[in-house]
């Protein structure tokens, strides 16, 4: 049995890996390969590359950075003395598209989920305590996702914050429960951050 | 508004052009190669590359191959008076899976499709002819799809080859292995009755 030639077996099986993608999409997009211009294939090959060699996670928040510092942290006009508190980068793009937020962020890189094994000890927490105690942080907004791994995390974090003296507030629940934070629209989003509560 | 950093959107807007990745399929997978070893990260990039520089098509039958002339047309075992027209190089895989073939392929990069403004001048057809006059082609087997596409691509080859005096077959149409009845489209069905074979 003959199949495809040994490239673009090779290529199925990694395209394969990537999420969303199975073997059919796999394949349709090596057609679209093999009839785009070198110069395309070229820049999409590049860009996999460089975003895996440039991009890296900010030392202050965990964001995504091509620099050690992320933009968001180096803008001197973001108020310092406010940190949101998301699972994750793509939920820092979202929040900025509401548009108003002024303060900063901290990427804990993940969520509280007992059913995957995962606890606060994977969580990047200690970070955003050294960030409370070292710098003069007023008000933390805990921005985890609405569904239950999130609300563990956020009860996790009150406990733990609360007594550092620190203002606790949780996004307000214009937020659907059981949805995810990255998914929601910019008005849902601007709105929860306004109706903040202190917890 | 900050967004994701200059490599991610550019990867995203690479991505966002194969076919069945959009914007929110390009970040997911954004995510895994953040999160993937640097090894598979160049594996995967440089296989994309690999693909466009050595993949090409056969210099016969327009079949993928990474020589100039493809594993089916090289192989002496093949039967070359047998030839079976595809529309395109997946369909060679299909028949070859089936495992019942063995004569050669010409693949036409295509079908007819007025709508889409393709006519007979936009396929491989005259490389069919060149190998039915000058080889001694005993048997032309149409595999076309059987959408209006290909059956009047099959209905336009029919014309053009008989006259050269070679056999002209279209693949059987009926009730697919496996699939009820009840559930075939008339169409299909009329097709499978005019096909009856005694038995």
């Amino acid at each position: 049995m003959s199949t495809y030639t040994e490239s673009i077996e090779k290529l199925i099986e990694s395209l394969s890996r990537l999420p969303g993608i199975g073997r059919r999409s796999a394949e349709r997009i090596i057609n679209y390969i093999l009839g785009a211009s070198s110069d395309e294939v070229r820049v999409l090959a590049e860009s996999i590359q460089k975003v895996k060699e440039n991009v890296h996670f900010c030392r202050i928040c965990n964001n995504l950075s091509e620099q050690e510092v992320c933009k968001v942290c180096q803008d001197s006009r973001r108020h310092k003395e406010v940190v949101c508190v998301v699972e994750k980068p793509s939920d820092v793009i979202a929040i900025e598209k509401a548009g108003n937020f002024t303060g900063v962020y901290h990427v804990l890189m993940g969520s509280i989920s007992p059913l995957e094994g995962k606890g606060p000890q994977d969580l990047k927490i200690d970070g955003l305590l050294s960030r409370i105690k070292e710098n003069s942080v007023k008000e933390v907004i805990i921005a985890t996702d609405a569904d239950t791994e999130g609300e563990t995390t956020a009860l996790y974090l009150q406990h733990i914050l609360k007594p550092l003296g620190v203002k606790v507030t949780r996004i307000g629940m214009g937020i659907p429960m059981g949805s995810n934070l990255e998914y929601a629209d910019a008005t849902t989003l601007a709105r929860s951050l306004e109706a903040r509560r202190e917890i």
